[in-house]
């Protein structure tokens, strides 16, 4: 999510920071801007690059703009579920942009639906724009709050009237959402490296249960929901955001290289070599190699095959030895006692393949360090984890996991760990991570009849 | 390069194969294939991945194939210039596929047309199978021989006829070469990486001047020429080539690192932390870190847009602070003296934004250590770097330079560390760099008036 | 429009049928199919050709489709507009298709956006699915009735729920539309010449008022508003329907022909050959040289530039001379007296410049022949004829007329002339056409306020 | 084949102009132009809309083009055989567009491919560029005249050089070839109907065995062999050339309504109706209804499918009565006696579905009338018409014809009736056409050896 407020290219300058954001997900791409009484939308499935043309986006003129980088979870796969989302209408139109996960949508949506509301799309951000509109002719912060309460999850958004632009947190902010300056302009972010792209200056991090107004007349914050120690995703410094961002003020990177010297002091083990699985555990792996004294080397290597064209190997040519993601360096493992540092393991086939790999290009023994705790319970908020029975963790013992992916040793980082390594630099006692995934400990109840039933599985 | 001989899979293994040598040229891609008296050829200018869809991939049925990744460099644009080339007639058809650069191409193409001779593009391929052809109807070992006796420079090339694959090598041994072997099929790749991806064993490296041929009833090898001490492009341990590859039976990642170790110990500064510029620095960085005893840190990102459908910031933006390549990494550079360890400077234009961009970011000081030596001398066999006007290092004293970039010191290797780095595992006397962009020891005869032109400038 | 209900490949006989129909809008197309609780949805802007692969066309799966070629008129542009209309909900999803223009949509949208109702399109088919949603939870026979009782202006419609498709008409069956059966299936069709095309059997013509349901249990059929005699837009048979469909069972052509022979009776005049505008002029050409014993000829041939990809000629190529869309044929112009049939004149401006580029191709006389009467009044109903500032017979007179365009003589057939032609072999007096763009004689009442300001202009 | 020599939008004027001559093939399209020693071509298969877009056309350039619609006959498939062909070399460049079929070509190859030349492509215009370069360095007139003394066959080519153009017609004038004036360009075009579309003005057409220079300084004819009696292509009046075209300065149109009218008077029948297979027998069965006093109707209907996109129905749809490219008329054929006109009968199969057709829609008898004589033997000189095996005529009666096709009657034009109506209104006796497909005289030896296999066959 990205959104600008002021700026004379603001199109173009949502679609390089939206550049800066591809990484959380390629399955689609969208900007919307407001000008003269006219609303441009140009969206699509598929990559940045390939939604838009020289041409289209230069057709998106005015000085305000919000843009999405799509991520396919669950249901909300394809064109109409590609955001932003606009709703014009006579007068009052919006356009918004949603990430995160609303539990109980299926009965908001199935009560307004009897009352007559047509939908269009699966999605979470489409709920958002009926029950904002279901609470009057004209949208305000006091709409926004009301539809806001009969909300149950987790949510961040960004919502644009011809007028201002809304930014949205649940309460517990479980999302990343920044706000930073850009030559006059106001800009937001999921994620803080989409300012360095833009040469933009981070003002500051939106607050779990804030609604902030940005309009011409600067910025107006109000707190609308109760503001508990913010539990921020987990995953987002484990894997999901970009090693340059900040996330609570914390470097993404230097935090993963302090997971990975904290795994050193928690399992350290004689080895020649430390390499780490790309790209989001090279951090991790450069920690482990630096506080454990080993060399830190390229065992393994990413394929970059690039976007929705790539035509996938067989299933025979992958047995014969094609490799689809990553390659095994062989002049630097062959004969090798190797570390290899990987940020997380969901259902376990990634990490089998790799050991197998490792080996099979001459590895003498292959040490499996994970840079950060076991993952035994789904998540309701946005990150694609399946369900319980599908969870490698939660169906074995760290023996039998060890054996199942053929590795000489293997070490998860402790929940303490994990949290000393993220806030060893800060004192804030406001700050704190959502690590349900590791616990069970969910911030946000689980109303919703649905999810219970896939907790139960 | 990438050629195979016998496999039922022939099209899709060149096809895997090409996408681990996709870092060689991003401009164009081609397959040609052979089977039941007919040909098979796709090939068009972009990406790997935009040229061949499935079906296309299909169609090039048969057991042999050979491809090639397309780089612009000169005159070569454009489709026709694509390989592979293509050659049919009523009897002894050919395809082949060439990389390198004939210094006295222009001569014997001029000659060749007085004659009658229609060529279709302007690639040095095309002049290999003009003068091949010119030796009589049939071809074979000796009609290669004899037509390689007019030429002059660096030559890397796979010909492919009904019956059988040619590959053959300068006599200087100027590009990389290998051969491989998968289930039974005989496989060429210019670089090792390929045969890590598909799962092929690596057999031996062409030797400088070889000619063999590889056939159903196996390998052929053959010395045509006198072998001298060979001479591999230095670049291709530099930059060039893939940090998982061997060149000379020496893994480039684990040279890389030890230039980096090596500049540590030429030219050693006191600083905090130690950063490459991705990617082809960061082994060097790492062995630079290590060296010095800093830590290593991701300070630099790259932004990986992709293909040719990325909309380029205008001059306007690009003033106004939006990032095209790499972005700093605020988090870590502020306030910190920084080492930014680079492969080579070749005009220096990189160079002077990293910094900049680097000491906006917050950097207190900014080292720039470059892991290989000046560049002073224009090449003639094959990479693009520009005329001697238009080289850094050969235009300005180190100090000049340091200044121009706004670095706080600036350091290059030295030669004899670049040699000592690259060769420190090896005691074959054999083996060598052609290292003239250095030194201006140009191994073959600049025979060319162009040429001749083209260094006195 | 074209619908099916009951046929094994409901979606590939939809492609046809709308291949009959693709001169009534190039501007985009879709279908829409129904198969085991699942809807499939395709539909782009574009040519019917461009619009489906074979792929899309196969996941179309079902027995049941609709689909439509849509022709932009108004504020209808883009893909949102593009028909059809599917809205899903958690029970009771509709597909729907429309032609036609509803004149109080403006007023009946501002009443559902006042209580919370989000559209998507600008069309008035939207507005349909909304009056319908508000009816109550279940879509039957009866809610549809209830909505609309609400409507004012031209309909035609095929919505689809899983159960069963109705069609329904307005009350003055403005539009035309046909039932028809094919291998046990049911089809409708706005123009029976898709019927043809796909092998059809033309049932009935759906009457005014009616609404039809059709369910695997067959057709019910009934009367839900007051029949008048109907008043089918006589435009259908002056240009806009193709020469072998039949229209309140007249053959188009057919119709034609007599208007051009009526026309030859009217306005006779003495010449050498009779020509036509192709293509629609091209049956009234053929009556009227028949009636006037003059050799008909093709004097005018039409550049067949087809789709969006054509590239038009600028201006100064224009005045130059290249041609857009008609040639003369010097051949047979040359030196000749000649009649020149055209099927209507809305602004004049094409009519000037066929008449210059036959002088100019070496006509000695041009006399134009317009086989409809003087269009004087805009249509509200769904033909795109501009307001009445911009009609060409609605400022100037014959006289006038016939000066602006440089002819030597100009005629109109009569009203009752066109009457005439249309009805000579039907003795059935519930049958009529609209003429209010040559009379005036509105059939719907303008209800609208923005429609009463359009007819004032 | 088009081609303009000094006009300032010389690449638009030929784009258009290729618009006027896209039904002489669908198969591809190529612009050439040449401005400050540098050729920009642009070429590539399907329509001429398809393979340009703005961006391509205006990248070319300069005063003088050459482009070509391309058909394919025999091998000439694929992107490479697209012409214009373009070949370039140190000095002395050309391009070439070529229409016509060459006999001894796979002879003439053979040698040149024995003495080293390397084609490209299958086609013969490669072979005409391979025979003119041999002549020596330079191009000129001579070296033109010199290589065309070794041809046999059809030929009409332009070719282009930075100085000039040439453009040259076999001794017996097979293929049509006219010159042209445009705003003081000159401009030559295959058809004449290219000048009406462009506005240019025909100034003559191309004689046999004539050899013309184009140039700044004007035109230079020259004949270079024995002029014989022109032996047009029958072909081209009959289906091939559009109506608007004048060939022989006899307008098309207007010899195939002369051709019906000579119908009429050699086969007349007692019916209703005359209606015609759209489009190139309309003008016929208006000639024969006009001579035979019968009313003209629509009794068939072209479908529009457009470009490579469109589906074809599965053959189960087909048998079901989806129909491919022509639909009946009910409303015009039931019940009637119906005259069908076809242009020509090569292999029997349409007419059989189209009487049938027209039956199952209810016409009551159905008389087929082919306005050309029979096909009995086949073309070597560019038409594609098959074997004699293949040919309809060639294997059986008259009345075994009618029996197969299911006709009440069947007639066929005589021969010396199409001599008659061509040349109707022409005295000129050097005028003339080539009947060979008919009669089996054919003006050019056969000499190639596979020619003399396929007329035996």
């Amino acid at each position: 999510m990205f959104g600008i407020w002021g700026h004379e290219k603001a199109a173009e300058i949502t679609y390089y920071a939206l550049h800066a954001l591809q990484h959380r997900g390629q399955d689609g791409a969208g900007i919307v801007t407001y000008e003269n009484e006219e609303w441009m939308l140009h969206k699509d499935v598929g990559l940045l690059n390939d939604v838009f043309s020289r041409g289209q986006l230069e057709r998106l003129s005015g000085r305000h703009a919000i843009g999405q980088i799509h991520y396919v979870h669950g249901a909300n796969v394809g064109y109409d579920n590609v955001q932003p989302h606009l709703f014009q209408s006579q007068k009052d139109s919006l356009a918004i942009v949603h990430s995160g996960n609303i539990t109980n949508a299926y009965e908001l949506r199935g009560e307004l639906e009897r009352s007559g509301s047509i939908f269009q799309t699966e999605s979470d951000t489409e709920l958002l724009a009926h029950l904002i509109r279901r609470q009057g002719a004209h949208i305000d912060a006091h709409a926004i709050q009301t539809a806001l309460e009969n909300i149950v999850g987790a949510y961040a958004f960004l919502l644009m009237t011809q007028d201002c632009m809304y930014v949205a947190l649940d309460p517990y902010g479980i999302r990343p959402l920044s706000i930073g300056k850009l030559h006059g302009a106001y800009v937001a972010a999921s994620e803080s490296c989409a300012f360095d792209l833009i040469g933009a200056e981070k003002m500051f991090e939106v607050q779990p249960g804030e609604l902030i107004r940005i309009a011409d007349d600067g910025i107006h914050r109000k707190t609308i929901q109760r503001v508990k120690k913010q539990q921020l995703c987990a995953m987002e410094y484990v894997y999901f955001s970009r090693p340059d961002s900040d996330l609570q003020y914390v470097n993404v990177h230097a935090a993963r290289k302090r997971m990975g010297i904290q795994l050193a002091k928690e399992a350290s083990v004689c080895a020649d070599v430390v390499t780490g699985v790309p790209d989001s555990s090279i951090s991790a792996a450069i920690g482990y190699a630096e506080a454990s004294n080993l060399p830190y080397e390229i065992g393994l290597i990413k394929n970059r095959y690039v976007g929705r064209t790539f035509i996938k190997p067989s299933q025979e040519l992958r047995e014969q030895g094609v490799k689809m993601k990553l390659s095994p360096v062989k002049g630097i493992v062959a004969g090798k006692r190797v570390v290899m540092v990987d940020d997380s393991i969901v259902r376990g086939t990634t990490s089998k393949k790799i050991v197998t790999m490792l080996k099979e290009a001459g590895a003498a023994q292959v040490h499996v360090r994970i840079a950060s705790p076991a993952v035994t319970n789904p998540c309701f908020y946005g990150i694609d984890m399946s369900t319980k029975q599908e969870l490698f963790a939660a169906n074995y013992t760290l023996e039998e996991m060890c054996d199942i992916i053929g590795a000489d040793s293997l070490a998860y980082l402790s929940p303490e760990g994990l949290e000393k390594a993220i806030v060893a630099t800060t004192n804030d006692s406001s700050k704190g991570i959502c690590n349900a995934c590791f616990t069970g400990n969910y911030p946000v109840a689980k109303e919703s009849k649905m999810l219970q039933a896939k907790t139960a599985e």
